[in-house]
């Protein structure tokens, strides 16, 4: 088990540092500064270089995962790891190389692939942290909230706000992978997490495969929502969106810009942004999640912005690029851009288009008003 | 310099770990962590019980500076270490044993004493993270915001929403000590801090010494706005709560109390929390902000929330209990409240009150939804 | 023309009334009401009750009016009466028999039939008055609003935000016949509108007819939205909601109320607000748009609220009781229900549902605190 | 008893009229006039140019009441006319010439003198109606809300939402005035008003003469809150703004001015709004209220807005000018300010300043998004 740094308490270690600002080394100095580890006391004036940066220098570093890769451990992970109570899921997380090992994909951010063998249940159990699941390809999976079974299909996007019963079954008679999205390393750092455990296994009546959950049937409904349900939610209702929806959508915002028309984010790159039907606003109150379709040939406007988020590709090819590392990917690779690192996208010129997933930290720094963006 | 943990990436390391929900240790799954090593990936079955508990453990530990030490140390540094650029700041932070030696109070708030000797300036700057001044004992020392000068006396509250230009100069023949919070170690976590160093020294226009500032002239006149400032702000346009009016507020709940009228927390404890004019929340998007008073003999309920919490004793003696720590306390001690952890305080029965300063992260949890309180 | 009631003013005239709290009708207070007179005065004694009556009392009567006979009359008004600049449309509103002869079909809401001939253009203008268009039957018409034509179709609801350019144009070789409905009587209480005429006649390339106007492409997919377009709009960009939509919403809320799930607003009683995408709100900032259905012999709950509604019924036949009146309703039929006047539809037994439409003045009540809601 | 004209329906009446976009006035249009009038239909065409002016068009007349006036008859009244149940108020309310004799200063606005006698009662009462208080001069008045003793004395300003207890009493041995003002053609309009009676007289202990109230006891803090008290309410929970923290607020943005600084709304030209510290919103959610000063020579900037003003002249002498309208006024005197009318204010070059009271509708377009201004 990882960061067991507890106990005892790690003593403060201070040597003076040479640079504008900074004090001679003298004794006297020394001198202070072992009073300052005893009493557990830092100065300003040697961390604030790295404390207080002109912009933020990400820890985090850009890096790839390989969608075969993941898919090949996962597969052997199916046939070792068992699924129940105490480990909960099957789920194996991306560590960002240079978060200390922690399965962290950025500071705020979990992103892991999920797997699940032909008739094997996922348990109950629910959690303050926020949750998503995307599904890059493969189906038979349902995910039961509170009762309600959803359906995963290849492009479904299906959120789901904290503290939410839920659990997985796989109904095929194939296994299924996909990936999940958590603000876990938020929840981590500031020390903001509950967590509890549900039923073992669902009931035989929770067990059925309807094509459309509850939550869809009342809430998926363009521009409509029942007057019985008429507060606004934290956390978006509706439960799953569906690819046919997404798809469209893309399709359509590129027609209206070949018409003449503003509706894409920038020439040949549409995008959609995943919204809670109650207010508007992010799925999620800690993750956006968008989806975006790149033209054939096209590119997206380089941009930088303040939070980290992570994409997986859900078709096509293309390059990317994120602050000065480069890679072609492909479908199901996944990749992550740091706080306030560059990225653009490029679809390859013999591909009709690449689709990219896509989610982020950005409603936590919307919400206390830290958020900022420009194009270099 | 601390935490240069940056490159090369640190390795993730696995090992198979006994319980429940865990998978047998066999010679398949150690093949399997050496995959997930290789790739960098952590699986969530053996992270889990860290990642996910019932309810907040935090890392960071109770813990109490004594003034006295903090206020020696402070008066050692202001003989040999230089105010000026670079260094910036003398300002000497509150490390908590359990955060890895790093400068953090908390996971997310930054607490320090300041020291400015005699005539000096303490160069301008302005930095995205939410800042403010608090004083416990003294005076003489201006700060300058915007080319607005700010008196700092016993008892003032000084806020300072982010990105503001912001110096400070002592005008008096005496030191003068302060406390500073910031939410450092949160923009830190979530890479989202900016910086920019402006001018070295003051105009000779910005030393006067006013005894109110443009800022209290404009917006210190209860439920009086300027018409010509209409819009809200996300941080308070008022840069000092005088201690005067934050007495006044905490003594007349006390009295209405006593007249039988509901005004306090709970009996014996009046709480005042600073708000911004404009939106009447709190006065930094990311800083909730409090001065709180018990009454001779009385305590405060017992109460644990999510988030982190740092005092200041302003004055008279009680006991405070966080977790399985008790301490007497005395005017200028500091101390920490983690997350989800039992806080309680008492006031000595020789003591007429014991006055607690408190400043706590909470406007982050609740901007996304992630707020809790209990009365154990 | 109606209403001239400017200039001269006319006087006050008071007289002495008998009753509790009120002045001995002596010559001493004829004198002193003379002197009121004079002055531009009133006092509150005489007018309390009318003023300040326990609950609203509403002057707008509870009325029917018969479609049959609107559409005949607009079809007399569609061969004697042009269209044009000047009278901009062929409109016929309904009058409340208690508002004076005024066309307000209650103290805030304007509705209407209106009716284009075959080939007729009604000119493009703007006002601040929020509108909608709603079809009970036909088709043939598009709505082009700033430039977007919008197909109108039986079952369609189309809203449109106040100072948006708009024209009507009958593509088809029949009449078209639908209602608006309008914020005019408000905006003509409170003084607070405005109004700019735009061209009389369209471009060619804007007489297209497609199926979706470019509004619908770019919004009508339930629960995304175009990362382009991501601040929140006062009224909806949405320019129409298609009736399979809605039907299938409805549909929908009764097929899970039957499986035995929350879902409607009581037994047999489903209904959908049309809101705003950007904000989850109403569709516009002062009219609350819906659609109700009501099973094969059920009946809404008895309710009254504050504020006034216009229905017309969309589909099947039933009995409304509005305060002390009852009506046997069909297909087309509008009514009114004044503020504070008890409400229930039954749908009648052999018919397979009653479905109505209903705008109400709710939103201006919410947002200044005034809304109040009551099941006798 | 004044507009009690309800039933028999006034009929519809409907003539041709000649213009632009009209008719031709034949005997068939006559005969669709005719049932138009049966049916209760008014066409639009008819009546475009009334309900749909190019931008307000008052029906509400710019009119001036003299102070003295209005105090010799409320001091007739106050021989004559009792104050008790069923009357309830001594409230004499300006009458716009133009709005029927109803009492009310504007279509949205009620304004009243009221007046009580030594040792007098007004009766407790609550309505829906927001409220509020303006002491032009004079003092002895408590008024007793929700049983809070509230001090009534020169310059102070005392707001009150809706459906609060609320009592007077005289408890000096002169007689009082003072102005109301309140929503009340609003919600009579709108047919939103709700009203219930309390007790006949106040309890003894309730008759003390207090110099601040329990309100502001809590409230009445710069930027300070009551930990007890975290939620926003509608309406501002603080009783009394007192004309000394107005009086310094004013004179400080123009001392600020003269110092150079950004302050005033124009030069010379200082005004402050009353707030619910709450949420720094309007104090009340359907009126603002603001006190305005105007240095000697001094004017404000000509301007016009949507919605209804009323003013008070607090002190000083000058000159206002009102669309067409202009007057030279003295402290007390009250005038309107209909929807878009531009309006400006001098002050005479041998006062020191002049100081207004003003009152406006302006929430109610702001939260309804149909507020405009202009400055012709």
């Amino acid at each position: 088990m990882l960061h067991t740094e507890t106990t005892p308490p790690s003593p403060v270690k201070l040597s003076a540092v040479a640079g504008p600002g900074q004090p001679e080394p003298t004794p006297a100095l020394e001198q202070l500064y072992r009073g300052f580890e005893q009493e557990m006391l830092v100065p300003l004036w040697t961390e604030i270089g790295g404390l207080m940066p002109a912009h933020p220098k990400s820890q985090a570093l850009p890096h790839l995962w390989r969608w075969d890769h993941l898919l090949k451990l996962a597969d052997e992970a199916g046939r070792i790891v068992p699924v129940g109570r105490g480990g909960e899921r099957r789920a194996i997380a991306l560590a960002n190389p240079a978060l200390g090992g922690r399965p962290f994909a950025t500071p705020t951010l979990w992103a892991a692939i999920q797997y699940l063998m032909p008739g094997e249940d996922a348990p109950e159990h629910r959690h303050s942290q926020h949750a998503f699941r995307f599904v890059v390809e493969g189906e038979g999976v349902w995910t039961v909230v509170n009762g309600d079974s959803v359906r995963m299909s290849r492009g479904d996007f299906l959120p789901q706000g904290g503290w939410n019963w839920h659990a997985h079954h796989n109904a095929a008679d194939k296994p299924m992978a996909w990936i999940d999205g958590l603000d876990i390393p938020f929840a981590y750092y500031t020390e903001s997490q509950f967590f509890e455990h549900g039923r073992l296994h669902l009931d035989a009546h929770e067990r059925i495969q309807p094509r459309f959950s509850r939550s869809e049937r009342l809430w998926a409904h363009p521009g409509l929502r029942p007057v019985a349900h008429p507060e606004p939610t934290a956390a978006t209702p509706l439960l799953a969106y569906r690819w046919v929806d997404t798809d469209r959508a893309l399709s359509e915002q590129l027609a209206l810009e070949a018409e003449g028309y503003a509706a894409t984010v920038s020439p040949g790159h549409a995008a959609v942004r995943y919204t809670n039907p109650t207010n508007g606003r992010d799925v999620l109150p800690t993750i956006r999640c968008e989806m975006h379709r790149i033209q054939s040939g096209a590119a997206t406007q380089p941009r930088r912005e303040v939070g980290s988020a992570v994409f997986q590709v859900f078709d096509g090819q293309g390059q990317v690029t994120v602050g000065d590392k480069q890679w072609q990917v492909r479908r199901g690779d996944m990749f992550v851009v740091p706080s306030w690192q560059p990225f653009t996208a490029r679809c390859d010129a013999d591909q009709p288009q690449l689709d990219l997933f896509r989610f982020a930290d950005t409603p936590i720094f919307e919400a206390v008003n830290a958020y900022r963006t420009e194009t270099p």
